[in-house]
């Protein structure tokens, strides 16, 4: 990248990581106006503007490919400093790390692999929680170094690995069962239950549905994007619907739900998509959450 | 709205709902090309693009009033129809109630006030877990008709309620609070103890270090943008972090963690914006709403 400055694109991947320009200056310990320099020279070096100005400020189209770049020169520097100071003497503010993953993962096993990386590695963790279209973005501009995600493909510049599949299971109250599917998941049931559906993108309950009936049925379905209230929107009877089975475990053992049928389940297969770099951060992550979804995966 | 077609509002409100003209054309019942002539129709009248096609349809700057309008036609004809063939004849797709909920209502007290709706009413409900900010523009443009949100002041057309406050209190787990704040909640402490922080738009925790130093103190934070995974993080000990109080009980009692200043707490007043509009649904969800509220809230 002849003629682009590194302390321009630190400035970049800080004033994107950190979604504005005076919180950018204050992990940059410089002045907001050199900040806003920095970006402008880097820009009319490139011919293109490179950051969307807003709350919060985002990357163009254009700056994308620089900002991976950035974002990249960033974390290999912080590990460099880190080597060469020794591993206790990291700066205050530590290694950022940023990682995409999907709602449902967060909310059940991920917090678990964080918690496993060494803390003398002083990360700051920045997780985006995301559906796997979005991922893929985020990892091809540079905004996170990883994510988990159920696309199998690989990002370009990306190393791919199967975490295993998360298992969901049919729960309803054992009321709703009662009104509902006295005769069983028949379609003529499943085709006005009432379910519920996390969000548009979700297709879990609709894979059961067709896996079930071998049909495609558009029951009245209630849409809440929140995994807590998801469950428990389920234990109050607002629905049935497939819930994660680390989840699912509690309700069921205390009989405040019941599994519609315990020889179905979907499984969701995840993958660890991240950056093709040599970086102990990324190794230390990666051996995490690679031991914890064994654990938890199927 | 002289030469504004029902029909064709009807099926405005049902792609933007739904977010695609498949899917509006499934609810209607009609074909896809019905639904696409219709909002071409509509597009000529008012001679304006009013629906972004993508994934999903999202309604335009120009399309916002009239969403509004086609969003509240919707209700109100779903109410007199359900009213002219009695209680328990609904159609089987039901009403369709969007609203707006900040994520920590969501999470913790929302869903049983939702459980708490007549279920005759046949509701079918479809929430967005949004900032206040955003709350504010969905109501602006019809895309939900109700909201929890801590902005007091009345969006357009619309009357908002005190709800009460939700109340956050600082935990950590002994073993971080040991290591950090051995001297108590002194500004150095709080300069350099890690901190979790939801997103970008969160201040929660800012406000409570401002409030105990009396000074903007910036200290290494992670961002964890989901509600199980933010209180779980703080029970793996990767920051401190201030928590809802209904969520925080259960970890005090358990002794997984402390609560760093008893004294001290913070309340993030809430309030319910909707449509000012007589609607029995929206009634029966008022109430509902400020019933729970006021045994949840302070």
């Amino acid at each position: 990248m002849e003629g682009v400055d590194s302390t321009q694109l630190r400035t970049l991947a800080a004033v994107v990581g950190e979604g504005s320009f005076d919180r950018a200056a204050r992990l940059l310990h410089v002045t907001q106006s050199a900040v806003s320099q920095r970006i402008k020279a880097l820009e009319a070096t490139v011919g293109q503007v490179l950051v969307r100005r807003g709350r919060p400020c985002r990357i163009t189209e254009a700056g994308r490919p620089l900002l991976r770049l950035a974002s990249q020169l960033v974390l290999l520097e912080s590990e460099a400093l880190a080597e060469a100071r020794g591993p206790l003497a990291g700066t205050r503010d530590g290694t950022r790390v940023a990682v995409a993953v999907n709602a449902d993962s967060l909310a059940t096993w991920f917090v678990d692999a964080l918690a496993r990386v060494p803390a003398e590695l002083a990360l700051r963790f920045d997780v985006r929680q995301d559906d796997q279209d979005h991922s893929a973005e985020l990892l091809r501009d540079g905004s996170v170094l990883a994510a988990v995600t159920a696309q199998r493909e690989a990002v370009q510049g990306c190393r791919v690995r199967r975490l295993g599949a998360l298992r969901y299971r049919a729960l309803a109250t054992p009321e709703l069962a009662g009104r509902w599917f006295a005769d069983g998941l028949t379609a003529a049931a499943l085709a006005v239950a009432p379910v519920l559906v996390f969000d548009r993108k979700d297709r879990v309950q609709h894979r059961f549905i067709r896996a079930v009936t071998g049909r495609d049925l558009y029951p009245p379905a209630h849409y809440l994007p929140s995994v807590p209230a998801f469950s428990e929107a389920v234990r109050r009877g607002l629905g049935w619907a497939l819930i994660p089975e680390p989840l699912a475990g509690p309700d069921l053992a205390a009989g405040v739900c019941v599994d519609l049928d315990p020889t179905r389940h979907v499984d969701v297969p995840l993958y660890w998509q991240h950056w093709r770099l040599e970086s102990t951060v990324l190794d230390a992550l990666t051996a995490a959450v690679r031991a914890v979804a064994a654990e938890t995966l199927h």
